[in-house]
């Protein structure tokens, strides 16, 4: 049968958007894998540690959604923006580290941050309309824009700075049709924390151009520098601020998918503006998360216990203090700091002390070919010959794939 | 603090597509229920019987998604397109009603079948794209048509022919830009079951039209008249069938999300096509379903009992009957079919019999405000001064709201 002229493959909207996939480049630069070496693949790609037995999610966490589920109480469709208890035990956890209350009525659930970034990005379509992303950043939001016809403008966070916002260089690109500013504290990808100093000054400059802040927190908590994690949502009043979490890092179950958006607006700037009515019509044409995880989340919140979240910590510090300890003496690459939160940092690669390696891409395939580590190339992040590694996996895997990096380039140096 | 001259409700995309949707309108019914009413709100808008506890799910289910959580396998990021366990066992489940195996391959896990509707409107957009979708339908595809920008047009499912396509109608709709169409089989909202035979008809028009059939099969086996249910799968060598399907009405747990997209196309028409291309890229920008449920998809599908479905079918079956039998003698109804599938059926107003009521709308207001009985009015099927009823709910209180809802119509007849 021939079908009408129709190819699946003209879509080209879509086209664009999937160029920003870490999880495609990944399985991209996976393919190179050489299925004869025996050593275990040491995954220093992607954000989610949670198959390492160290990292194994609390137990209040699995009784939580068991209780729920075995109550047979939330078999059913959840209320758009989420289960009432969800939105209210957010509120109260968001509320500890703000100097106002959040009301349930602040908070939509969602499936993780990721549909955060999608509901929001949507509510935000409009001819013309433009958003500025952080560079490097996360290239779910710049996919997400795409299909949402916003334009995207990126402003650089400068390495030299620890990763601050080149706060000069926001302000000029904005215009008339910018409509929201991203920030992404703790940083991924650069493992950086912003400064209660940082974020006044994104707030006021964010005030005088007019425009929202989206500020995904979606690694809150995880820090182990000696800078402390300051919500943006403490700046609500100098600006209203969408911020992004969830559930996935801090307690270590990215599969669960439960995040939420939380509206900090304490002077109601927002109410002018349609925008409840708007993220309502967003979350109607997106499907919620599964209602038993929804109404698990109080149980969640409200019980984990300190031990949990400082036994984490203190594996990733670890882990940070031996990657950047590695990295930083490996002579082809740049790691100026050691990263305080998150789970990644970023590396700059010297190509002109590598033989034979052309680009970012070229670096992370032959190094998986030959080593079995897998590192994320920086282009993805818009980072050209730069590359993303995540420390967070289990000690001695990290040891072993330190080592595996550091013999790639000492092999691949160019002979003086 | 003023902001740009930015509205978020000036979003108009989201609002036209936010204008088909059975949540919003049920809301809207729903406001007019008197609270000072102290008999028991009757729920027959919707469909979601799951917080009755004649409609619990199996066991079965519950301990596979305990055995899955516990297990601690299932706390990352799942696949793009899902867990291989959970597309093998649904390959598996479907291919017990075809003539020929799906492959693991051919199948792809969503949040529920909406997700399902999602992903593939998403992979079919392209500028001047028409769909065919039919009216009466599940308004989901309507504003999600619109968030993709293709056009909508739509064929009628008679009435007097069981609900049958137009077959004729809908062939002089078709043209040079039209990409698929829709059926929904059992019927959504008509209660209906398609035939083998038309199901053929319907197969051989998609082929002469050169378009890919989308088949909703969300309510799949739940059927309680003498029509067997046939998958529109078996005609795959006729033209390529996306069938959608999910767990949520069979096994009552809408509240899970666990769908799917089901490729049934034994010749490899989409092949040339770039279907499997362009449904991972629609797959990569949405989020997915939690990990631990895929993982527990075999052994519900595996080992649920026979008993459990018969159990609900017994249910459905009587609970149809009464519905049936009462609607149909009530004298502002027309409701020529007692429902043989599904959940639901359609019944038309006749507002000349009726005094003081102008349109669907109204009829259900004023039914929620005196009776607190809750139906869909049909505008938002696309069938004006009709009303959508779903019977599924415990059978006491389905007697309770059917005496309600033939007191309210005769309170407001007119009066000789």
């Amino acid at each position: 049968m021939a079908m009408k002229e129709w190819k699946f493959r003209e879509n080209s909207k879509l086209k664009t958007a999937s160029a920003f996939s870490i999880k495609l480049v990944l399985d991209d630069v996976k393919t190179n894998v050489n299925p004869s070496d025996e050593r275990t693949i040491i995954p220093l790609g992607h954000g989610d540690p949670s198959s390492f037995p160290c990292f194994r999610t609390t137990q209040v966490a699995e009784d939580a959604v068991v209780d729920a589920l075995r109550s047979a109480n939330f078999n059913g469709y959840a209320p758009k923006g989420g289960v009432l208890q969800a939105r209210r035990s957010i509120a109260e956890y968001l509320s500890r580290n703000l100097p106002y209350k959040l009301s349930p009525d602040d908070v939509y659930v969602t499936l993780g941050a990721k549909q955060a970034i999608e509901v929001v990005l949507s509510s935000l379509r409009k001819p013309g309309a433009n958003i500025l992303l952080p560079k490097p950043g996360y290239p779910a939001y710049e996919a997400l824009a795409i299909l949402n016809q916003i334009e995207v403008r990126h402003f650089d966070l400068v390495q030299e700075n620890g990763w601050e916002v080149d706060l000069n260089g926001l302000e000029t690109m904005a215009d008339d049709k910018t409509v929201a500013m991203v920030i992404i504290n703790p940083g991924n990808p650069c493992g950086n924390i912003f400064s209660h100093h940082h974020l006044q000054k994104i707030a006021e400059t964010a005030r005088r151009l007019g425009i929202l802040v989206i500020s995904d927190e979606a690694y809150a908590h995880l820090t182990f520098g000696s800078k402390p994690f300051v919500p943006m949502g403490v700046f609500g009043s100098v600006v209203p601020v969408l911020t992004l979490g969830s559930l996935s890092k801090r307690w270590l179950i990215p599969g669960w998918r439960l995040g939420w958006i939380a509206r900090n607006d304490p002077d109601g700037v927002f109410n002018g503006y349609g925008f409840v009515e708007c993220i309502k019509r967003s979350l109607n044409t997106n499907s919620e998360a599964a209602t038993f995880i929804q109404a698990a989340v109080p149980q969640i919140l409200e019980k984990t216990s300190d031990d949990f979240f400082v036994k984490t910590i203190d594996i990733l510090r670890k882990d940070a203090e031996m990657c950047y300890e590695c990295l930083k003496d490996i002579s082809c690459f740049t790691c100026l700091q050691k990263p305080q939160g998150s789970l990644f940092l970023m590396v700059k690669l010297d190509l002109s002390k590598l033989e034979g390696i052309k680009d970012d891409m070229e670096f992370c395939s032959k190094l998986a070919k030959e080593e079995s580590v897998i590192l994320l190339p920086g282009f993805v992040l818009r980072m050209k010959n730069w590359v993303r590694v995540t420390f967070a996996i289990e000690p001695s895997a990290l040891e072993d794939g330190l080592e595996r990096i550091q013999a790639f380039c000492l092999r691949h140096a160019i002979k003086k």
